[in-house]
């Protein structure tokens, strides 16, 4: 902490598809402000940043501070921003034309930006307040809707030669099948999110209910609140946690294939930690210790495996780091 | 290239199992000797390095070149090398006690020494005079006897947490029935290596042949002069590549592992260029042809897939340079 950030003030904001975090810390890295706002829609990144910004005002007037007050800000994103061009890609929940957004944030704020792909900000603030402190190898996948990933090796967020390292869910752990689950285009989701996220547990799920009515006196259907349509991956996961045999029986694949995919990341990175994060994984403690169990018998050294501490807010926090350049 | 270089000479050292190589480079990068010999048989790693220092002693003698006139020498070993332990463990090759080897290298030379893995120093040995000249991110997997890998993220050779990062062989590309393949112990060879090395593709191959001796018609034992026994993965390379349906078939589940896992580590590490190396991959066309398009098959962005161009000499080559500090 050098001296001259002790009294400078930092925002770190991370967009998701439906939710927004805001985080504003002070300079010796006390958190001032920590709120979450539905994201508003919006087709074009220009209107995009206008609602941005007047939410940050807002939320700033709060705790009587003004934007052009901020040292820096931080923004995440659901997708890849590549450092030369400022496009955001690869983000379906935000399928904005490819246009270099740096400008339009800039009509809002003259200071210090930092955008990155929200998994690596999100490993960031787990690396600065979360599973991760102090860690210099860590692995982070982020296991919600789909899979994602960021890798900090030797103290230092890796982005790959295109800013598209990360991409877990495109990890191959059942070869013969995997080749089917491809996307044709690339997009949508990757072999390993279509089993192992928690849209693909829903999917199971979903399925293996339409399968036989018989089954409707399950409880995962029951947690559901009796509709099959209405089952999701949070009902699978407690039913599982419950003992259930069916929702046991169900969650076996996606399980066993991120257990997998985790085996396969780390003999190659060698990490310190592997840090779970995203809906599914800070599920319980079930999920987790089905995980650790079935990665170790894959493992030819231990893992440490251990579950993201800063749940939804981590993007936020991670990005509020980066602004204040504690960690990259 | 700093001026203080130019006059200066360097040794890198790639020790095998079974054959050494060592090179002799001058302080421009130009090669003055490469030359192999086989490795001594020698239980202790003391009365190895007497062995290694008086081969290396003849071999300079032969351009009027003495040890201790050497800038810094470079060796590699097939196995781990610890930067603080200095202990060489995993090397099924050299089972050494586990002792630091520094001080018996001190023995024979006082000068500048960088001891590491053998696919990493060969992986240098590519970005210096190879198929990755100029590259900062490159993986390169080596496919022989074993399966092993290395890393050039940034710019610089990733090691991981203990060093024991590119555990490629234990990769897992084909979840359920990998389990079966994991050696109880961690020392013997992973599920990938199993399958994709030259030892799973030899130990198919003789499977096979010995399933039926209706087979003996085929062209790799034809190939094999013959005898079952002798068939190795050789054979079964080249009667693949001369389009024999049985070598044909053989092949499928070694490629197809092998292209698997590479579009694993590469949608995890986004690399610009992966270079296969090893007797398996430098094998012919044939292989490359077959990886990069069933890799294809499974990645969401091309990859570059390029064959190693030094053979055998990338290590040596590779330990020179780091010798020479120009790459690490």
């Amino acid at each position: 902490m050098t001296e001259a950030r002790v009294n400078r003030i930092y925002a770190g904001i991370d967009v998701g598809g439906t939710k927004t975090m805001f985080c504003v810390t002070g300079g010796s890295g006390e958190i001032l402000l920590l709120e979450q706002r539905s994201t508003a829609a919006h087709e074009a990144p220009g209107s995009f940043m206008a609602w941005l910004f007047a939410e940050l005002a807002q939320l700033l007037a709060g705790i009587q501070l003004e934007v052009p007050q901020l040292a820096g800000i931080g923004i995440g994103f659901p997708g890849v921003i590549g450092d030369t061009e400022g496009c955001l890609t690869q983000a379906p929940s935000l399928p904005w034309p490819a246009e270099d957004i740096r400008p339009l944030i800039r009509r809002h704020y003259a200071g210090r930006i930092y955008l990155d792909n929200d998994v690596n900000l999100a490993l960031l603030g787990e690396c600065w307040k979360g599973a991760a402190e102090g860690k210099e190898h860590v692995l982070m996948i982020t296991v919600g809707t789909g899979i994602g990933s960021a890798m900090l090796l030797n103290g230092r967020l890796y982005k790959g030669a295109d800013f598209a390292a990360g991409e877990a869910g495109y990890m191959i752990v059942d070869a013969g099948q995997d080749r089917h689950r491809l996307p044709a285009s690339g997009a949508g989701f990757g072999p390993l999110e279509a089993v192992a996220s928690g849209s693909g547990i829903t999917a199971l799920a979903r399925a293996w209910l339409a399968e036989a009515e018989a089954r409707s006196a399950s409880r995962i259907l029951e947690l559901a609140g009796g509709g099959g349509e209405n089952v999701d991956a949070r009902h699978v996961l407690q039913a599982a946690a419950e003992g259930d045999p069916a929702a046991l029986s169900l969650m076996d694949r996606p399980l066993e294939h991120l257990a997998a995919a985790i085996a396969s990341a780390a003999v190659l990175l060698n990490p310190q930690l592997v840090v779970l994060g995203g809906g599914v994984a800070v599920s319980g403690e079930y999920y987790m210790k089905e995980i650790r169990e079935r990665a170790g018998k894959y493992l030819p050294f231990p893992v440490n495996i251990e579950q993201a501490r800063l749940g939804n807010t981590a993007g936020a926090v991670g990005a509020a780091a980066t602004a204040a350049a504690i960690l990259w």
